[in-house]
């Protein structure tokens, strides 16, 4: 059953290590097949090194366990709440989701600060600051607590577009990441880490630098994602 | 002599490297027998590459070599100091020690301040801040140096779960960790390095970072460990 | 056409990720032949490690591919500006460009402040300071923004001598480096990564650290680079 | 000549760039051999993957090239006043020297301040703050500036042990190490940038953070190095 996506989301979580996002089995990806209605994602706590396109687990739009012998991650209903969201926004356009506790984008988590964008390498991927989701309330986090954490970003998202912005910062946790496929949300993850330990390291050196230009931010947007972007080779419009 | 245990802790100390945790020879492992009240650690500046379970050390709880040709850990005492105190407080749940001077961690406990609980992935491994012990007076240190070590994390340990924090710092020093097995008291030793790491980096973009709220520090705390835990797989309830 | 040439560029392209100085394909090295009057540069957005001579671009100094199946680097006119500023005022000692990202280089451009020399590791490579171009207006995005980014930096470096300072920060963005071959611009990248690492570092434990004594800064720059060096070995007068 | 000091020079040097102490050519290790009053030292600016030990250059006490195809590192003279230097002062104690611009230790050579002893990793290597020599005078870089380097060494060390703090810091450029052999050298080096290191993350958390007491410093340095040692083991009392 999705056997290609099983593939494409074992792969995708085999990343993570190697991509230095993650510390012991911090983090997680999965990946949506849209005309199934259904997800793929990694088991819970098992070790990167360990996982097979078998050991993935299937699962449908509400966290039920659709096939797979494991239990999924404990994120699941985090991940199946945006899917929900992303096929009313923006359908067809998100297909992979990231969750990782990488050091510099957690450091910004636990301050409870959007990461700003101070530079180009931060505007190549993300247009705009990477916000940040509110704090679950007692109540949200008795009640379904990784579902209500899906529920604050969709929230946050009210007023942004998840394609231009393709992550966000939980408060006290750490960020969650999507793109056009699960590798494509691994590579966002990278991104957000990378642009995150600059911006730590340019604040350092100057607390009040300022934010890039709007003129730049929409530049280098538009020349990697718009219309008619240059960045890359035309058989590939998102090239890794 | 304990052929099992010899080759865990000879194991968990190879890890240490691995995982960044230790420069030169500067960490250790020990792993207990309850059964046997003995304790197995790592030989003293023994290179971690040149180790085997044969050269292993093993102890009784008054520091007393057992069995083997090499000098024990000059820190034997205060693993042995910990191994009782853990047997009268809570038998049976804890069985291996590590000492690192990991970086971020080893930052902390040279600054003299606890750990504190930022967010969630410190939540998932350390109920609440990793405690500091006091540093100890000149009479400790000329009478018995490492036991008084050890008897200052028991001091500092007269209010607190040992098992739902298995972290200490000790003030000037460094941090010992412990866990179920050598092998998740190494687990701790890295949770405890990257949460530090990332504590540190929160402190410096935001010198007042808030804690944790307490219910979500009780829930990861719960997910995880509590009676009704569903991070990980049923068959294995401390997955690594 | 510019066998050679294909080679030592697509080498020096590789290096980039073994030098950590790259994320994902966040960079690129071109290197240029004099009589032709072409330069050779790294096709855009293709991994590095997919990297071949014959994918390699050749384009002349109006930024036309004049040999090529893959797009140059978006970054081509920017490198053209410069060979062609090069070609005027120091001709036949510069042959190879580097545009990185790398981290702590980066920081100072996001910071919009010059890498100050503060020691002899920076001496060693450059000449003083490594000085930051202006950012771009509006109008000069929207009208060829990778040229106008090369004018910024000729701009700057009216008084200043590319040789002695073969490197740049660009505001807002991320440095250029350049040196006799591609090689020795990738050099310099590594160079000014880890200067201005270890300024960072510096001015964090000392804000108002001061500058490199002026007669310092000549003896280390004048041993390598100056008529009586003599670093390296006399048959390799630039030895990596 | 001299072929064993030549192979453990050599094999010092290769260890460098593995340590993580070293960019592009940026370190030196030299070897003594009392009988000879010789020392055998890196050829400047070779790579190190390129040393071999008959590439290695033996220098007399006065910077004369004795044996060698290629130059001596540009080092040399600050190398060979130092040995002179010990040969007086702890005669058969120090035999291996080591330079690097490791980046945290440089980072406080940068920033003109000590290495203060914060904790017992520090203490189990230096006994004592790792002190700063004062910057040269024009004069001095002028004429002889390498030898003037070593002489502002000496003069540092006119009332402090080089056997119980082998290292210093050069002001506004990097560290030196040294020990009982080449190997011993590049060991204090690693511990030094370790120290620095953690030395840099504990001051910015805490600017104020006390050195470690009196009573821990002194039991540290003499539980590893005084007369009743019990670190290690007995058959080789300085374990790597």
């Amino acid at each position: 059953m999705l056997q290609d996506l099983r593939e494409a989301v074992c792969e995708a979580n085999r990343e993570l290590p190697a991509g230095g996002l993650v510390t012991l089995t911090w983090g997680n990806v999965s990946g949506f097949d849209a005309d199934a209605s259904l997800l793929v994602i990694k088991p819970s706590g098992v070790p990167y090194g360990k996982l097979t396109p078998a050991s993935m687990v299937v699962v449908d739009l509400d966290g039920g366990v659709v096939e797979g012998d494991l239990r999924p991650s404990s994120d699941t209903p985090t991940h199946a709440r945006l899917y929900r969201f992303f096929a009313g926004r923006c359908p067809g356009r998100i297909a992979g989701i990231t969750h990782t506790h990488s050091a510099s984008a957690t450091a910004f988590a636990q301050a409870r600060t959007p990461v700003p964008c101070l530079g180009t390498t931060h505007a190549d991927h993300f247009h705009g600051p990477v916000p940040l989701a509110r704090p679950l309330t007692a109540d949200e986090v008795d009640d379904g607590y990784e579902a209500a954490t899906g529920e604050a970003i969709v929230e946050r998202f009210a007023d942004l577009d998840p394609v231009a912005t393709p992550a966000v910062l939980l408060a006290g946790h750490a960020p969650f990441t999507w793109g056009a496929t699960p590798a494509a949300s691994v590579e966002n993850a990278v991104a957000l880490e990378a642009v995150a330990a600059v911006a730590l390291a340019t604040l350092r050196l100057r607390p009040d630098a300022p934010p890039l230009e709007r003129h730049v931010l929409d530049k280098h947007h538009d020349r990697k994602h718009g219309a008619g972007a240059y960045y890359g080779q035309p058989a590939s419009p998102s090239p890794s």
